[in-house]
């Protein structure tokens, strides 16, 4: 009776965990969205709503580290669940992050000029469609203990590189011809950077997800491009 | 007696922990210093070496993962030592962030041509030097449970952004200047930047150090500059 009380408020807790993650993630996906869409369009508003709503993740964050303190505490959760909590705590540690990206691409919205003659502001939304896909299955991954989705969203890692180091050279070759675009061209290299960083920190959390699923480490942490 | 067993074998998976998180901080504090010194003088060896040295420090940090697992399953601590434990476990993850910064400076150190000409090739050590300064105090911190140490890593962050707005607005202008060098420009800006973020991340260390310490979150996260 005792045994069985205490496993059901066990699963209470988890699914509890489990919410918060999914919310942070729902929250970091839409984030990615709108910021690009923001400065795509040079839409102020949307740009200062993705500013605000990062708190609400910061916040997440924090709610999620207490509860994994009050689980542990409590229910003294062994093996399997135990790996799962820890992994649940670094999870959401990276979604902070991915917000914290989203966020400076926004705040980069209103730095932008002339944004017709950059090409990479075509290329920008496709790998940033792809960023937020990584985040989406790889949350996914999370929710159904799917190993070999967690590995999937890492191999997809590997197209938001190229990408990064397409959209690089694309904009070095214009801020060669076009010196007087250079301040909104920077401020397009680092959107580009932050994407690229979206892509490895989805990756981070598919490493949790392997861990957490099966106790093990993927073989080898992905690199960054240096460019 | 057994109880007594308990403490001892406690103390010493602790001791083990922080003996990690110390190891980390310092390969993380080398790899910045040593990867700033190749940058700055073009010392290819020096570079391959904090590169390769990376892969010790995301060792490590596997290390601490499943030391902490460990911990939490065989000595069921509460909450003074929960804390602590949770905290270094999220202080691992970040050194290991700081330690792919400082590589991604090392990476470029190849990629700079004309290296006299830059003035913040000046300018990046001495922020360099603040932000290895934040990283080796922050273990110190954590070394010591000093809640006012984390806070005054914190207030050293505003010195890392000022540098980093000065080196921001001092390339953009000289690439204007100079369209020629843009792509070592741009490299260098991206090292400006990964200083920032190790900044930031020092300042995320100092709130687990506060969080472990005290229980409580410190009032507000830093904002990072949109440049």
């Amino acid at each position: 009776m005792v045994a069985e009380h205490l496993a059901k408020a066990f699963d209470q807790d988890i699914s509890q965990l489990r919410g918060l993650i999914a919310e942070m993630g729902g929250l970091a996906e839409l984030a990615i969205t709108e910021a690009m869409e923001a400065l795509v369009k040079g839409a102020q508003p949307l740009a200062d709503g993705v500013i605000a709503r990062d708190k609400k993740i910061d916040a997440l964050e924090a709610e999620v580290d207490q509860l994994v303190v009050r689980i542990i505490a409590l229910r003294a959760p062994m093996a399997d669940d135990l790996r799962e909590i820890i992994a649940s705590l670094k999870i959401a540690g990276i979604l902070e992050r991915i917000g914290d990206y989203a966020k400076n691409i926004a705040k980069r919205a209103a730095r932008i000029e002339g944004r017709t003659q950059f090409e990479p502001l075509t290329l920008l939304p496709a790998m940033a469609d792809i960023a937020a896909s990584m985040v989406h299955d790889v949350l996914n991954a999370y929710g159904a203990r799917d190993a070999d989705l967690a590995r999937e969203v890492m191999e997809r890692d590997a197209k938001v590189d190229a990408f990064y180091d397409s959209i690089f050279r694309n904009m070095v070759s214009f801020m060669v011809e076009n010196p007087s675009t250079i301040t909104s061209a920077a401020h397009l290299l680092f959107v580009a950077r932050n994407l690229e960083r979206i892509g490895d920190h989805s990756t981070n959390i598919a490493e949790q997800v392997y861990f957490a699923a099966t106790g093990g480490q993927l073989a080898d942490r992905t690199d960054r491009p240096a460019n």
